[in-house]
């Protein structure tokens, strides 16, 4: 299969023939009433508007809904300073015949395996039974890996693309293990807490369309749905892998990752370990928002060096973008 | 068995014969470098300290330590304006030789009876299959009715007495009903909520002796260890009791009862029911409390109307005793 | 008098033949500079949005403002996915012509009556002369009567409708009861409370048309608006009808009710009848918030359980609507 | 009547034989159970405890209390590192046999004098004949001119002396004076506010002895005590001195003049007068307390700069108090 | 040359021919996608949008960019209720053909003027040589002074105009002289702390064209420019003017001057100078912006008292406007 | 030298004779007058107190302050089941007779070198010219090296110890390494703000005796003084080392990386690589507090694995200290 057309980089006057995902369907309207539609439209490389169909296109799009995938032929056109997407053929295909992962952002199948071998290489360097035990129980099964391997880390936020989770979670595995030898931690305590500490978010998350939550995400949370999944894991084993004290520190771990009561923490980290990954996992979640909030050109003027048009959704922050080459020749 | 003497009322020159809980055991020291100690004594009616033991009566409370029950005899002094126990003699007993009930605060063996039969009857009128089904795993389990009728609702907060939690239950679920009747909310859905959210305290509070917390509390907190008890109960159904849903629901009505992150709850309540029962909840617990610091007469200076020694722990506020009888005969 | 038209429930193609309220006037404009102008119009049972009046219908709605009564012809037809009233034509009518009852939401006029009915019976149980004599200032003025049973509880939040002030201090007062008792206030001061803190709401809102505030209300707020109603009236008595510590409680239940200084009461409750007071009081303002949030299907997705186009206004949260009949025969 | 002695500059050998104010009669005990008492005492220049009176002196301050006035005959020792009287002779003097001026802290008879004049200049300014006559009813009343004259501005915080209040006024309307014509306001309504803001003071303290809040401070606090007396006073006239609309904007530079919610005040300042007010009032309460922060040597460690012992009760901080000539010849 | 048109003031159907500045050029379409442009223009009375520039217009406004200085002849219409310029001619000017000072907000030169005059008055009464010698290496600089006397104290809030740094800077000098009186600081320190606390805005800030931040604001905040400022000129000299603890008293009262860290101040005010300039300051911005508020009359409705349409920015409040003649023969 | 005398491991009987540090004097008196004095003595392994020197003992102490070194004699004994020692013989040394580095918590000058080692490495890895210029004129400068590597990273916090800063720095430099590549920073600056962020310490703490804050601290916080440093180092150098944006971008690092204004930090991160700094900075931070307080065995009950007795500094929280071998043959 051919790689999918970049749509961030198209210019105007290219052409797009391309199997896309349908985000949105937008309903608008002209001032006199007459009604138009337009379609969000993505692919694993990003994202782009459909110009408008008009009143006598409308037939065109009737019954296109979100999550559809559709073969288009078009134009890239500009509007507003906006480019878009002037389409002049449009085909639903069914779902199967395009790979989602063709249709998603993606940190790209090459990178997952990459991070699978990081990953099971620290868990090679497990010593203590009962804790590999437990890890195995998800680390071990081959669903479990799959799914893994594909959830984002978030809907819209960091990492959000297909297996962002496992990307985000050895930048989380890296930076704890560094920080563990500066604290004098014990290292395999908080690989756990790295490897279960976001599990549930496969539950909280839908990625087999554009991404959402799942209703279970708005009533539990994905903080206490992985406690709840390593616990009922723990339950399906004949024997208990583990001890009850040592089931209440992995709790702990997980539930205390987000590091206080108003980020949605129940408690707050009262072990080191738990320290370690809550400030771990921290720094990979907000460096990589950062980073994606600098790459986010629209929110700079032409030319600007301070993001005037759009906030950085962390705390509302203006972000800034100028770099030097500090005398080095051949540049920054 | 005789009612244990009543601490709080005891007048200086009264005679204890009695059995009593250490609840601590002080060691002090005069300036002079020559030690003493004080026991905490407390029974079901309160606490009491003792007279110091100086350092020729060291080896009276040689071996004495938290949690022991101790047969004394002693006279009733003053020191610094607060009462203390001159002891005479002191002998441990065998921990089972007197019952709990005597020696910690507790609601009282009738009251407990009677809770039960407010709460059974609500019981009665649930028309929901699956939903008393789930309830029955706790409710007809004569284990969990034991300590659930034992454990109290706070270590040292509102409701701190042996059958505390089971009153507070009580009193939660008749506010809940009140507030379900004028918000239109699903009673029975309630109901459960009101049975269910505190479960978790089995778990959190020790009360084999003066109350305290378990590890697992410092590690998961009450809220969570609510939701996993709830689980693993229905975990070992072979059966699943309820749908997926409906599980996640009753998951919902615990995890929020908190109402907001900053006070312990990992999500918000997204629904009617988990509103009713957070208000209801709260306005047990505040009110019980500040009933509780309004009796706690060693806060009020002599005949003063504000608390001027002692904060209310709520947000460190000072509480007003005024009364009036308004102009009716016989009085307030 | 016939019912008014029910505008929730109007399909598309429907007529409408009826007096209505004009709840603002808005002036848009096409892009083309174009003006036009869009009527919002409501009865007892909600409002809907007219069809634009184009430029060359501009002299129909000319002279028309806020507040005014018109009769409307027109069919109901859809436009971006909702209702509006293509108005064929519009007569403005005598204010005193309608009943004001008819054109603004309401509880309902009988339910007026059962909410008094309640209320009073609640006053005879009184049996502190004082306090009687102090609430009868209010309670047995017929003007003040007439007043608290048209008056809204809020101008868009909980229980905006006429007579919504009555409705609100009714399911306080239940709630209220029930803390009470499990509590051990005193219910009659309880009940004092219940029944003046929100008086001055009279002179805080305004309901001769679409619910306003006063400037009073920008001024003063309505929680001392409570207090300075309450001792008006009892400075115009020739004999002050309870002493002034009783005067000072009584101000104390008013101005604390809201809790706590953030939200508004320029004292915290230091009484446990006003502790009792504030958590009733939130028990019926949040949940009827809620129960309005879960009833606004605008706010939901076809067919989706959360509510993702809207907010419920109280700290930004979402609701959840899903239920179950948890398998009972007959369904929820 | 003599000056009464400068008990802050004592020194040690120093006789003492003056009225003192008991402020304070502490019950301590040795290690060995005897009990011993230590007075505190005070006049208008600060305070000074006594010895211990041991148990063979407890006869000499048997029936001793707070608030009685005693004639002093003792002699200024040393006792870990602060200055003590030890009291020779002691005797209770009748209430009224001394001034209350000359045994709490005061801000001087010949500074209220001038204060006065100040205050009643400004009122001369005024040209507003119904807002005149709404401050004449308290500022022409002999009986309020009398305790305003005696009030402090606080308990124990900024200006917490007799005569404090007065000060304080001053301060801020000078202060006030200077905003308004920065801002552009009305200065006779800004001084309305200023003469207006504190009224409530007269019943929130007590200064009959040493310094305290009433009951009704506890129940109403002084923002809203301040309106009521402004409001009732107003009832008492037969024409009312101003309109509605008048007499809610001069409740509402009252109410707003803390600035913000969560520092007591139920509405936030809506007008510019009452932001005035709002800052002026704030600068001079501020700036006093941190003045006395810098007076109280006890603070500093001898010879520092920064007060290590005690922090400045705002905000918990630290206060600097070092100083420089800046080449100045003579000093800074 | 002849005084700027005065926008604000324009009635429909007034003529224009000014040169006025290009404060933005916004881009719009109408929904058929046919784009249009409006002008954002502005001179020192204030500031007005064009008429839309049509598609078949865009010539005219082709490669006009923000900060141009255009020559302008149209006419006012309105649209929407707002006033509009409906522009017939428009040529670029060089931009030093017109002074800057009538084309952006102005405290008016007459004003800096006098402005000046004051602030130099209170340096010429200081008596301490080091500190004089400090303020002098700015207050004795002509470009300083020159650069001074045009900068704006905030790009869209308090004193947002040319000269609005010094006019802040005088209404801060007088008002903390009035604190200083009161609170008995160090009254030549205070001023030390006036004429250095916002230095920095002069790298903070342009006024070059349409008031804006600089990089170096995003990156440092004015508060350590002022400090960085006063460090380097220090630096510059050969003779230290003052010795390392005045330097850091300086630059204290520089950085504490927003009182507050969350307001942005590293450290808090630990001198009674500091505390005194803080407060000074806050009552001048705050109060400047709330009697913007009051002025800004599109915040209004029609008649209406209370600012319904636009909240003051400070804490998202709204302003009341009515005013009172209390009686006053002659008015308000 | 011989190693100084491990205080924290001494036994009850052992016999003292080392040089202390005395850091605290605390003058303390029986309940009858009687003074008596406690000498706080401390080395680099921890601190102890002395025995009270009773009143018949004072010469032995008389004249002995903070920060002497003094030789001891002395033997351990017991009371309130405090270690203390009981000192016979006591005599002043001259201050330079013993390295500072025996009597203060130090890191090890072992380590102190390969922290050197460590940083150096990092620093040859530069590209950039002027950055590198910059670096070195700190880093390549004998003196600041000297201060850099005995200077502690706080007072009684995080790495409080001789070589703390150094210490502090390596695991900053080491974990935000890890972070840089996982966000894709630029490693050079992110280094740059590693080695600077800090420096102004060195004028912040002094560590010539007991450490202790300098006046420079409290007016003006040590991340004010950090930039301060580094600007004028850099405007003593004939050739500006940087350009101006260079230099604003390193001021912003240091300047930011407390991460929000209310942790101190004048503005927020808004550069890529000053994000990666703060969160390196806070991990690093906070571990090696937590690691601390678990390290506190005074903290927990006997056995008891949650710290009852003390909580962790950082916002209030009891640690736990259990630990399992998870079935590992030879333990944890």
């Amino acid at each position: 299969m051919p790689a999918p057309v970049n749509l961030p980089s198209l210019a105007v006057g290219d052409r797009v023939q391309d199997p896309l995902l349908v985000l949105d369907v937008e309903q608008h309207a002209q001032d006199n009433g007459s009604p138009y539609t337009v379609l969000v439209l993505g692919n694993r490389t990003g994202r782009i508007s459909s110009a408008p169909f008009w009143l006598d296109q409308q037939h065109v799009v009737a019954g296109i809904a979100r999550n559809h995938v559709v073969q288009i032929i078009g134009e890239v056109k500009t509007y507003r300073e906006r480019k878009q997407l002037d389409v002049s053929s449009l085909r639903v295909l069914p779902r199967d015949s395009v790979d989602l992962a063709q249709l998603l952002p993606s940190v790209g199948g090459g990178d997952v395996a990459r991070y699978w071998e990081t990953l099971d290489g620290w868990r090679r360097e497990l010593t203590k039974p009962r804790l590999k035990r437990v890890l195995d129980l998800f680390y071990e099964d081959d669903d479990f890996r799959r799914q893994y391997g594909e959830c984002p880390a978030s809907v819209s936020g960091h990492h959000a693309a297909l297996g962002g989770l496992l990307k985000h979670t050895v930048e989380v595995g890296a930076i704890a293990r560094t920080i563990t030898r500066a604290a004098g931690a014990d290292g395999e305590l908080v690989l756990a807490g790295v490897l279960l500490h976001d599990i549930g978010k496969l539950e909280a998350y839908r990625w087999d369309g554009a991404f959402d939550y799942t209703d279970r995400h708005h009533l539990l949370g994905h903080v206490v749905l992985s406690s709840l999944m390593l616990d009922r894991r723990m339950e399906q084993e004949r024997e208990p892998p583990c001890t009850e004290q040592e089931r209440a520190i992995l709790h702990h771990l997980i539930l205390s990752h987000h590091g206080r009561l108003e980020y949605g923490s129940p408690v707050r980290p009262v072990m080191l370990e738990a320290e370690v990954l809550h400030w771990a996992d921290n720094a990979s979640a907000r460096t990589a928002s950062m980073a994606d909030a600098l790459r986010d050109s629209d929110a700079f003027g032409e030319g600007g060096l301070v993001s005037q048009r759009r906030f950085w959704e962390l705390d509302h922050r203006r972000v800034y973008r100028g770099t030097s080459d500090w005398g080095k020749a051949g540049g920054a």
